[in-house]
């Protein structure tokens, strides 16, 4: 028994909204049209079969789990990579996006009240999504599994008894949509020569979408028992089987029971010759009422299971995301916050860029689905493309180092498996990207290109800053010769008093308290007080014309520097520390920018002493063990 | 020839709207109600003049343009003060809600694509004066009093013309709302008895708005010419003479001419017995079309000289809340960043502040000026009379120390006259919370509350700081034995190494390294790197069973302080410095972190070593001096 694992709710769900799509899209040709499902759907099936064989030698090649983009890097170089990286940081995007929106879709049918708002509902799954992710859901095999084998017996039961119906006890089963006639779109009503070659093309392509999912599983042969390898190839081919199995059956009941479905935008049901604006659910919500007609438990369990494995779908992304972030990032392509390095933080950011992205997909394209599938489709075929160019190479590769007869042939096969699998995933990428161009698929072409882009930039300034850092050998830098402390004091006050000692310890060559004359009564009683003090340390009153702070002190700072090059002047700021963020709001922040400002100016280095205000210690009494333990990446970096 | 000040269109501007509030208040009692009219006007103009006289007083005696705020403040006490600032600060940001809100509305006389969309084009307005302010608009006497003359030349000439072809040359001029009648709001419907005696006392309450904008006056006495004091006095007694006779002007045309106005949500217009549900423009929108029949442009100069007056009005509230909030912050009421000492970075903060409260107000209310009337009567009531109340205190207190009879005689002779204005106001106030109390008056106190509460709360928490840092007489603190040097270390490059020959340099009593060991691989590699570089400095290694840097590492410091509780440890931290933001986002933020933490720890002190990239000087040269100039409050509070 091999355990289905996590992901393949991606690869599944597929089966919820591809027979629709193809459906709605012929539906622009009216009911003729729909003479072209099946040939459609054999087609898709096809392509899958080959897709689900060429990524058997994938995963047998790199049971890493590094998946697409290990392949394309690998055998490609980085620029590859990095194409096949951008196209599945968009498709998991798109995957959250498609999977919730096509499961509100299904939940619309149990729960009208959603009608109208699918937009807002999907985001607001889309962030309940990623608030249990940020909580950490525990990632159990089982509680995954099981709605995944529901979704299974719902679909194939449901195709089942629907053809035991029909087939065997000879009941004629009809869907509501099939007493409506079709009035096709203006432009596609012709039916004939390019117009028709165009449409079958995009349904097909639509239809395409029953392959997403797919290429999320490469990346996931890790979390295979093992022999990892061998139960990925299994694993793989059985869900091609039930994948290609439900969405066949999908279409054969649709077909048996006169199932429409169209795109209120272009075509339009028809009743008696008579335009009518209805809107009938999805293929497998129509087929549930009718197939389990007077039995309204099969119904609810069907649609519920379908709902259930597209959130499932969009959580796999929640996973899957952030793992790559993290290699892209650990390859410079992506910001480090995005790289963990044992704890959770970086893989929340990962998380919460993924929802925002989703989300606002969705309120963007009010979540409907056949909007955001010729988006999806495109960023699906890339990386197939692409990681089927690096498995050619691949096998091209080893067979030059391979000497054993019976290993070089299994090599060739492979190649052979793999040339083919390019030839197909090519030829659709070229069809999708044809026949959906004005539909969105540029949107998704433009949006890969823009994330290449950002990576190559942000891999430039990585770097760059780390040439500029390398030491040469022998290097070690030059120790300055004295430093030269200054204290920064605005009132006479303990937190003053502290940054004054501290600096004193520290035995600085020279040492002085330096203040700013911004208001000439206040400058005078600070002098006065500093005065009464007695201490051994000067009070310096700059001027300030302009009464600023800011530009008198750097310039002091420069030119303390400037008297004597080799010196570091230390700047000590006295702080203090309150419990709460509203607290701290309510002290001036100029400190933090005098800070910020001081930090561009050469050999000057700034000592924060901070002074702990009893509601910092509270504060830290309440709040410091947990905040403490929420690790972090690298200093310094 | 007296300059109009700047504020005067605040006061002016109340023409504009205060006159269709006593239209729209009364036509809930129907036609009936219309027979009221010119007597609330009378009585609003008699309030007005008590009021201007009071107030002739307040700019004599507080020269200095403290305004309500300092009157009682001194007079009555701080909690005084704060009452009047809240009121204050609440009627800044009404200021700015209803003349936008107003402008609007005479607007879409001209623009009628702003139907419907009010609420966004007050908040667009809203936030172009915000930019204007930010970028510091010019504020010439001229450019503003300009306006403020065309509007008094617009009014006053079309209630002259208006009143010469109806009484002199004897035509009969009717406004196109003549022709309706009006049902009246079934409460209203009987009226006699209390309901009559409410909606009278709410139709003056509405009409009160014609006092909005004279409490702004006396906090602007410092920009007049000299004799300051005199010239305000004059300014005001002009003010309150134009401000009469533009109202009564306005309300006597209307009676002529037949005009009449409802508020939509109670009462309704009626043609021949049925409702119409017209929407006609405001007062003197419809005026000035029927005045200047047959010669549009004088309609257009009208509509447009209001216009442009309510937002010069509004812009007022821009000079006007960031002085105030400076003063507040300075007293220790408000952050301290709203507290300007000589740069615009307080006042951007205040015109920020103020914008986004009115933006907001007006997307809520939908920029309806009958709804925001209600809540900006009860300020500036609240304002008038505590600030009446504390004049009477003060020409008290002076009675008290002046034996001169002359001067005895004319405090006297002020004193009556601030009475009679208190003993106005405080009636009018009680009747405007009574009256409008449901109608939104409750919001604007609760509003007033919050920010007094606010304001408590500030003060507070600064006086419980100021105490707690108060050094007491002779005490200094305590000089730390030893300083214990740490550097953290995560890599080795240029920035390390120049961190560790700053700490270096400053020669403490010890010095280490410190890394924590988060990947095997690369604290391996690390140490064999520091090792090779052959520093008099050992590399300690942080064991991090949970693979995080920051607690393991506060632990430690934690450790070095416990064994000698009188050393400091300062913690040398490497940071580099990058030109833009978007580049240090792309650098881990965990040292930012990680020295927010170590602040929380007694006894530790930071230092950032700075190592400035490339990126980050050419920066300096680009920026540098600009940002620099921006100067800043004191450091360290
Ligand atoms: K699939
Ligand atoms: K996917
Ligand atoms: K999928
Ligand atoms: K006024
Ligand atoms: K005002
Ligand atoms: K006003």
């Amino acid at each position: 028994r091999v355990a289905l694992p996590v992901f393949a709710s991606d690869a599944l769900s597929s089966v919820a909204y591809a027979p629709d799509e193809i459906l709605i899209t012929l539906s622009l040709a009216g009911l003729a049209g729909y003479a072209w499902d099946w040939r459609i759907a054999l087609l898709v099936a096809l392509v899958m079969l080959v897709v689900i064989a060429s990524y058997r030698q994938n995963v047998r090649a790199y049971p890493s789990g590094g998946g697409d983009y290990e392949v394309a890097t690998t055998n490609l170089g980085p620029n590859a990579g990095i194409s096949v990286a951008s196209a599945l940081l968009v498709d998991y995007v798109l995957t959250v996006a498609v999977s919730v929106s096509s499961g509100i879709q299904n939940a619309t049918a149990v729960l009208p009240f959603l009608d109208g708002h699918e937009g807002t509902a999907a985001a607001v799954v889309i962030l309940v999504l990623m608030a249990l992710n940020l909580r950490g859901i525990r990632e159990s095999g089982t509680m995954f599994a099981i709605p995944t084998y529901c979704f299974m017996v719902a679909i194939l039961g449901m195709i089942g008894y629907g053809l035991f119906r029909i087939l065997v006890l000879g009941e004629e089963l009809r869907v509501h949509s099939a007493q409506y006639g079709i009035e096709p779109d203006p432009e596609f009503a012709a039916f004939s020569g390019l117009a028709m070659a165009l449409l079958l093309a995009r349904a097909f392509s639509s239809g395409s979408a029953a392959l997403t999912g797919i290429e999320a599983i490469s990346n996931g042969v890790p979390s295979f028992r093992k022999p990892k390898s061998r139960n990925a190839a299994t694993t793989l081919a059985l869900l091609g089987a039930c994948s290609i199995s439900m969405m066949l059956g999908v279409i054969a009941l649709a077909k048996l029971t006169g199932l429409k479905l169209v795109d209120l935008g272009s075509s339009h049901y028809t009743l008696d010759g008579q335009r009518v604006d209805v809107v009938e659910r999805t293929a497998i919500g129509q087929l549930a009422e009718t197939v389990f007609s007077g039995f309204p438990i099969g119904f609810y369990f069907v649609v519920g299971a379908t709902m259930v494995i597209l959130f499932l779908a969009a959580n796999t992304a929640f996973n899957g995301f952030p793992v790559l972030g993290s290699i892209l990032a650990r390859d410079g392509y992506l910001p480090r916050q995005l790289h963990t390095r044992g704890d959770r933080l970086a893989f929340s950011n990962g998380i919460v860029v993924l929802a925002v992205a989703a989300a606002l997909l969705v309120l963007v394209f009010q979540a409907e689905v056949t909007a955001l599938i010729q988006l999806y489709v495109v960023g699906v075929f890339v990386s197939f493309t692409v990681s089927q160019i690096g498995m050619v190479r691949h096998w091209t590769r080893h067979l030059a180092g391979e000497r054993d007869p019976a290993a070089r042939r299994r090599m060739q096969r492979a190649r052979v498996i793999n040339a083919i699998g390019l030839t197909m995933t090519g030829t659709v990428l070229v069809i999708v990207v044809v026949s959906k161009f004005t539909q969105g698929a540029y949107l998704a072409i433009l949006a890969m290109i823009a994330v290449f882009g950002m990576m190559k930039a942000i891999r430039r300034h990585y770097d760059t800053v780390a040439d500029e850092l390398a030491l040469a050998p022998g290097e070690t830098g030059e120790l300055p010769s004295r430093v030269r402390a200054v204290v920064l004091v605005s009132q006479v006050h303990k937190a003053t008093m502290r940054a004054v000692y501290f600096a004193k310890a520290a035995a600085p060559s020279t040492l002085e308290a330096v203040t700013v004359a911004v208001d000439p009564e206040r400058t005078e009683e600070l002098m006065e007080a500093w005065d009464r003090l007695d201490l051994d340390v000067p009070l310096k009153v700059i001027a300030s014309p302009y009464r600023e702070v800011t530009t008198p002190l750097l310039e002091y700072v420069k030119t303390l520097r400037s008297e004597s090059p080799r010196d570091v002047v230390c700047v000590y700021v006295p702080e203090y520390v309150v419990g709460h963020w509203w607290e701290q709001l309510l002290h001036n922040q100029s400190a933090l920018r005098l800070k910020a400002l001081l930090l561009f100016s050469p050999g000057v280095m700034v000592t924060s002493v901070p002074y702990q205000l009893r509601s910092s210690r509270l504060a830290r009494g309440r709040r410091g063990d947990q905040r403490v333990r929420r690790g972090h990446g690298p200093v310094g970096r």
